[in-house]
This record gives structure tokens, C-alpha cells and sequence, in this order.
């Protein structure tokens, strides 16, 4: 028979069956990445548009490019709630953190609202070191997940004392924090505060031998990660809320460092951390932004946002690839927007400079005395939309509501359709990369469709870590630590 | 180093690179399953339907389960075509079905309208029998382009002629073609005729040894393909135009057989015709009118659709299993409708019996004296409308546009978004099944993201067969059998 000659030696190893390599891996490290709220079609936007701009920029001769993540595509995932069949971050953290399935609103607790240690917890418990990169604030439900346990992902506070270890049972579980939120770390005391009480976080983290840093300078000094300052731990929060989106951050890139320029520092911070350990490290990077945007119908803060969460994806592949001991996944926690691309041309968001949030921001603070003509000179080019009509210009003074009259003109304008301002059902796109074996592991064990709970096990398996054992320590603490649940508060907690 | 024990024997051939195992497959038959305009959502949709009806119908406590194509999945699959980022299923199914990029309309030739060779004609060069099993008609872009050569999808007759091999250069190339579209192969003559001439293609496959069938019965007489009857080759018309959607077919099952019978049928014929031969088959199902149901923003006809695919995916994956040198892949060639599931609960469905097509006929061939009654005593309940209240029945009946006005309070009800009624630029997922190391190879392969065009590299690789040799076949026959292009017809292929 023609086939029987393919059955080389590899193909009999193979042939006793498919999990056959399931026993080889492991790596020192793993790296798992969040883009949160990004959909199938949130990247069929950014390719469109970046092949639009390198290939002549006529919709009518597309070209068919990959952006780096597309390079490492594995599956997808599942994403339903315990309680709903649309989740939402804190529901989706706990479950690819985790591995438990629960409740929209629950950070890191089971559907009882018992706690349930994370991966990172777990890997902390077995000598790795640990960090949390994202561009929301800190204590944003995904971060959360894995690093604190409340029964309510609104309890920003307490979420904020978890994650330095002030009232963590098992202590500080995180060697690396960087994001924003600066202002759940200081107390009440500080105008800049946004803490009904007098803990000092960021006082406490450095009694704790953090190195705390709350601006770009600070930031700076860590070298890249080469620094004497970059010796871990560290924390660096740098904006009160919400890091800026990255197309207004490129603006002022002395305010606040992109998502890529932590993730750099953090993986060469704890490379070097661990050099001479018997173990490595788990990292989580989080592209936090993408869902505000896709929350706010943005298509200019939503690609700028994709495109950066790409660039992060090609700056670990090629990591993983001078450190091969380290593996790589990545999954969104749901899609955000019910985004659509019909009659599709992404070409007019090049026009476009600033986010709504920030149009928003500069609309707020102007105080001039011809707001007509700052909206037409100065908002509107901003956005892309320096063609409209004076008609329209005239009705968005008018509506009082810029973020949406902007949004909405400008996705229409795109061929770019969004359905909702809250979260959707759909599967999204499964990542990942090993180098060599690893690799092919990795691809041999995880393509395929998931739920989300079950991403953790691989993770656990590469590690040679333990979620349960940590688990099980979380709940011998006295009882009440992690807080009651608000279930009167709101009816669709996919809303955020 | 504790990483170091990992690398045993067969770690070690995988480290000599991550396509150590190329080489390996090889099989005899390749079967390649098209969901025809299934996006993301359209699985999400279905699976959440099935899971809540099978586990207590509470959305407020959904159960993640997979339906069988999930089983499958490995990546995703970019699909814009060569004028245009938003593809019709014509020039995605000559990206699939012969690894071209090309313009939206044409049919199996290329930017220069030169007929290119698909995947099924290579197989057929080399020995392989082939077969065609759809539900719509047989003569529609995705099946076409795989056995006809045309510079516009419009020319069903011309592409029924070349599908049966009375005007195709090389012959007959297909030994099974299953689905609609009877009335392109009567001559115009006949009453139920939709040709334009006197050409009598069943009568020319008679001739060409054929055996052709027009209702059930006939098919009946294949026996599941195990009849004698069921010896190749053969055709199956069994609607002059597309056949019915599956959820109405059910209501009258002797009209037609399901597309599952088809596959079990066309399958088992081939697998008989070739067990005595050195070469296998190569079989291209679709499961057209998922695509249909997205145009017409129908979630009835939709959902009962995808969940036949997910029921024929199934079929084909334990038919593999007991025919392991069998590989498939499966992938869309686009999404339609621009499907979004915000404020998602897909129970409302349940109450439907019939899709919107099936409604606009009964209402068509109502010649009752009390249109009112019959609208709101069977279409509205038939529909899963038969709660709404009496202004939206006066409603409806005012309108005249019933089709429209159900399926937009259906959808509406069970939080269904659609934002087109055309196609939309997001990626589709890719699935794929082998037995044993067959799959591994797949996987190690396949699983990722791919443009359209790169896909039948792999099938031309398990089978050993060559387009390209086919191509320069095709381009040696006399010029002009491939038509003109009709470049004023309209703007947006891809509404169709």
C-alpha cells in the first residue's frame, strides 16, 4: 500500500496515541497574555488597516498579511458565566486564572464565594517570581483574578490590598506590579487619593522592600530591566485611573510608558531575577484598554490599542525564542462591542489622532470663548472627521454628547459596525508559542476549542504547579477576608 | 537543570524542527466540509441552543459544552479577496477549493480570468473518485469551483454544463454531485426548465453513464450507499432550485433527503468504489444555506442549519475513526450577517417550526378569505411569534414585508444582532480531523492562521495529487470556455 511507507519511527511513537508528547514539556517560564475585549473581528480590523497603509492603501487591491499574532493562532475559547451566558472580566479572569468557572462580578472566588488560588498563586508558592503588567488600573477585575479574592470586583480597595500583599493571607503574592490605579495606594489623606480610609499602600509596599514608582521618570530608571533599580519587587502605577490609550499616549510619551516598554522591563527584570534559581517565573501582560475602547464604540482607541497588543505579541515570540525555556498563551476574556466590519474600509481611521476619551478630555478642559471653532479646527481633525459638514458640526454642538456624535460618525464613515456597549457571547481566538518542542506541544496538547477554565491545567503542567494545594491554603485564613457580594447593584454585569 | 530530563527520543527528532514529522502523512481519502457564511457566533449561537435545552433551559445557569465541530477546531482562516476585503463565495472558494486569489465572482479562474485547477480536478487527474454534496444548488459559487470554469458566478447554466462534464475540457470530473438546482440541467422545453436553451444535461449524463436521480425515491434507491444503484457515478437534484433548510425539510421529510443522509450516502459509495483501487477520494460537503439564513438575518434557518453541519461533522469524525486513512478540514468561507449575541438567550428559537422562507411561501399560497387569522393563528406561532400583541399582527399585515418583519422581532427577542445583509471581513475558524498520527499531523501543521489560498496546499500534500499540472491542462483547451466577466452587474459581490 502507498501509506505504509510514512510509518517512520516518530510515526509508531506518535501512533501509541496523540497525547504521546504529553509527558516532555516543561519550561521555567510561561507568559500569558490578555487582550481584554478583543474580538475575532477586532483583528480583522488592525490587519486590514496596517496592510492598508503598507500596500498602496486601496481597499479595492487588499493584500492578505499576518500581524505577529496571527503568526501563533492555536484555537479558541469559550467564555460563558456561571450565572450568564455572556461573561464578563472578572468571571473570565477567574476561570482562565484559576480554572474555576463563577459569577460575573467574582474575583478569584468560587460560585459559594470561597477563594480559589490563581496560577500565579500557585506558582509564587513554588519559589517562582511573579508579575502583573497591564494598561487598566491595578486593580482592574483581570489583574485582580490573580492576585486577590473579593466577592465583588467593585471592592477596589480591598482588591488593591491583595494584590501588595497588606491583607493577602498568604502575603505579598506579586513581584512586579506596573499599571495604573495609583490612586487606590495612597490614603485618603492625599487629595489625589480615592480611598475612604488611611491605609497607605504604596507606604506599606516599601516597608515590604518594594521599589515604588509613580511616574515615567521612575519608571526610567529601571534601565529596561538592566537597572540596579529594576531588582525586584517593584510597583509602578502611572495614572491615578486608566492608563492612557496608546494612540494619546504616543502624544506625550513622557507621561506614562506603553504597555511594551513594561513588558520589556518586566521579562528582563525577572529573567534576571530568577538566572540563578531552580525556577523561573509566570508573567501575566494584560492589552487592558482594547475593551474600554470597544465599551466606548471607539474604532480609534480600539485599533491603536490591537495593533500595541500585537507589537507585545512579537516582542515575547521573539523572547521566547532567545529564551526557549519559556512558553507563551494568550486569549481575550470575552469580545466587547459587537463589532462587525461591513461594507469595510479601515482607511479613514488614519486620520484620526486622539481617542474620544481624550477628545473628551480636551473638549472638557477647553475655556475659550468660540467653542464652535475648536470642535471644527481642532476636535473634529482630531478624530478623523475634519471633512463634516457644517450642519453636523452644528448638531454635535448641539447633542452635548462628543464621545458618542464622534464614534459614531467615524465607524459609519469605516464600514465599522458595533451592536452594543457591553460584552457578547462569541468564542474568541486562542495564541500560543513555544520554541522548538515546546512548540510543538503546545499545539499537539492545546489546538483546539476550550473553555476557559481549562487553560490553567497547561499551564500548571509546564510549571510542574499547583492551583489546588494553594487553593486549599487560601481557605484555612479566618473566614470573611474576601467580602459579601452586592447582588443588588446591577442586573448585567457584562456591562463592564 | 530540572528542565534537561525532557528531552527524550522522540523530543529529540522534534527538536531537529517543528515540521520534523512533514513527511509523515499521506492518506487515501480527503474529505472537505464547507459551513457556507458560519462566523463565529453562528457556532456560539448554536452551541448555547443546544446546551440550554439540554441542561434545564435556565439562561441565568448555562452549562459550557462542545458541539462536535468544536472537538476539531485549529485556528482561523483570513479570507478577503483580491478587489475587495470583503469576499463572496466565489472567490473564497476558489481560494480554497484551487489556492488563487481572486476577484469577487469568478469561479475557478484567476485575476486574468485563466481557469485555474482546483483540488478536486488534481485528485481526479491522478485516479482519485470525487464527489460534490450540497444544499443548495449545485451550480452555486462554493461547489462550482471546484469542477467549473467561469468569469462570473452568475452563469449557472455555463457552470452546469462544466460540472457535468458536457462542456468541461477534461470531461466529467465529478463521480457525486448532491443538492439543488435541478432546473439548469432540463432543457427549456421542459416546463420547470430555468435554461435558456435546449441542452439536456441529465439526458447528456445518461449518456456519460451517470445515473440521475430528481426526488427521494431515487436517492432511497442508493440504500445508504450500500445499494447497487449506488455505484458511481451518479447525480442528485432534488429541488429545481436550492433545497429546503433543514428545520422545514424535517416537516416533510420525503421530499427530500437531509444533507447528513447525502454524506452518509456519497461516503460510503465512495469508500465502496475505491476499495480496490490505489487512490481514495476526495469529497467536498457544504452546508450552504447557514449563508442563506445570515442574508436573510433568519436565526431559525440559521441555528437549525449549523447544528446539521455540527450533526454531519460528527458523522464525519466517527467515520474517520473506523476509516482512519480519511482526513478532513473544515473552514467557512466567509461570515454573513454580521452576527452579534449581546443580551443573549436563544430559547425564544425553540418555539419556531419554520425558518422565514418557509413562512413567506405558506403565506404566498394562502388564498383564505381571513389573512389576519392565518397570520396570527399559524404564521406567528409557526414562527415562535405567537405571543405578540394585536398592533404588531396589524402591524405586520400592513407592511407586506413579513420576512423582514419576523425575523427582526425574533432576533430581537433573543438578543440577536445582525448588522448586514451581506458578508463581513472577520476571520472563520478552521477545523480539522485526523485518526492517530494523522491528526498529530494536522495539528502540527495546520493548526494557526491561514490565508484561504494556502489551504489546499495541505490536502494536495496528504493526497500527493498537483493542481498546478491540472491548471496547465485547463489552459491548453481553445480559448474563451471560461466567458466573460459581467463587470457592470453591480458594486458588491459580496452580497451574495
Amino acid at each position: 500500500m502507498r501509506y505504509a511507507l510514512s510509518l517512520t519511527i516518530a510515526g509508531t511513537l506518535l501512533a501509541q496515541g496523540s497525547f504521546a508528547l504529553g509527558f516532555l514539556p516543561e519550561a521555567r517560564n510561561f507568559i500569558y497574555i490578555v487582550p481584554d475585549g478583543f474580538g475575532i473581528a477586532s483583528q480583522s480590523l488592525a490587519r486590514d488597516y496596517v496592510s492598508l497603509l503598507q500596500n498602496g492603501e486601496n481597499p479595492k487591491a487588499p493584500v492578505s498579511i499576518q500581524l505577529p499574532a496571527d503568526e501563533m493562532v492555536i484555537g479558541n475559547v469559550r467564555t460563558l458565566a456561571s450565572d450568564n451566558l455572556i461573561t464578563d472580566s472578572a468571571a473570565s479572569a477567574t476561570a482562565f486564572g484559576c480554572g474555576v468557572k463563577t459569577y460575573n462580578d467574582a474575583i478569584a472566588v468560587d460560585v459559594d464565594g470561597k477563594p480559589v488560588a490563581s496560577i500565579l498563586e500557585a506558582a509564587k508558592a513554588d519559589g517562582f517570581k511573579t508579575g502583573l503588567v497591564v494598561t487598566s488600573t491595578i486593580n482592574h477585575a483581570t489583574p485582580a483574578c490573580y492576585a486577590a479574592h473579593v466577592a465583588d470586583r467593585d471592592s477596589y480597595e480591598k482588591i488593591a490590598e491583595h494584590e501588595i500583599g497588606y491583607s493577602h493571607p498568604l502575603g505579598p503574592q506579586v513581584d512586579i506590579l506596573l499599571g495604573g490605579g495609583r490612586c487606590y495606594f495612597k490614603p485618603k489623606s492625599d487629595p489625589t487619593s480615592c480611598r475612604k480610609d488611611d491605609i497607605d499602600l504604596f507606604g506599606f509596599a516599601k516597608e515590604r522592600g518594594f521599589r515604588v514608582m509613580q511616574d515615567r521618570k521612575a519608571f526610567d530608571e529601571l534601565k529596561k530591566g538592566h537597572g540596579k533599580a529594576a531588582e525586584l519587587p517593584y510597583i509602578g502605577l502611572f495614572n491615578d485611573g486608566q492608563m492612557m490609550y496608546e494612540i494619546d499616549r504616543k502624544q506625550q510619551p513622557n507621561k506614562e510608558p506603553s504597555l511594551l516598554e513594561m513588558v520589556d522591563t518586566a521579562v528582563t527584570s525577572l529573567d534576571r531575577a530568577t538566572k540563578k534559581s531552580s525556577r523561573g517565573y509566570f508573567l501575566m501582560i494584560e492589552a487592558s484598554r482594547i475593551d474600554h475602547a470597544g465599551h466606548a464604540n471607539d474604532p480609534v482607541g480600539h485599533l491603536h490599542d490591537v495593533i500595541m497588543y500585537n507589537d507585545v505579541m512579537k516582542f515575547v515570540r521573539k523572547w521566547i525564542d532567545k529564551h526557549p525555556d519559556t512558553v507563551m498563551m494568550s486569549a481575550a476574556d470575552h469580545e466587547t462591542g459587537g463589532l462587525t466590519l461591513n461594507g469595510f474600509n479601515p482607511l479613514p481611521l488614519k486620520a484620526a489622532t486622539m481617542t474620544t476619551e481624550h477628545a473628551g478630555r480636551l473638549w472638557k478642559a477647553y475655556n475659550g470663548t468660540d467653542r464652535r471653532a475648536y470642535l471644527k479646527n481642532t476636535i473634529l481633525p482630531g478624530y478623523g472627521l475634519g471633512d463634516l459638514p457644517d450642519a453636523e458640526v452644528d448638531t454635535i454642538l448641539k447633542n452635548d454628547k462628543l464621545a458618542s456624535d464622534l464614534s459614531t460618525r467615524l465607524s459609519k464613515k469605516a464600514g465599522i459596525n458595533w451592536s452594543t456597549g457591553g460584552h457578547t457571547a462569541a468564542d474568541i481566538t486562542l495564541y500560543g508559542y513555544g520554541n522548538g518542542w515546546r512548540g510543538d506541544d503546545l499545539k499537539l496538547n492545546m489546538a483546539g476549542n476550550w473553555d476557559n477554565t481549562q487553560l490553567p491545567a497547561y499551564i500548571e503542567r509546564v510549571l510542574k504547579v499547583n492551583i489546588k494545594k494553594v487553593t486549599e491554603k487560601l481557605r484555612k485564613a479566618p473566614a470573611g477576608w474576601v467580602g459579601k457580594r452586592n447582588l443588588s447593584k446591577r442586573g448585567h454585569s457584562h456591562e463592564h
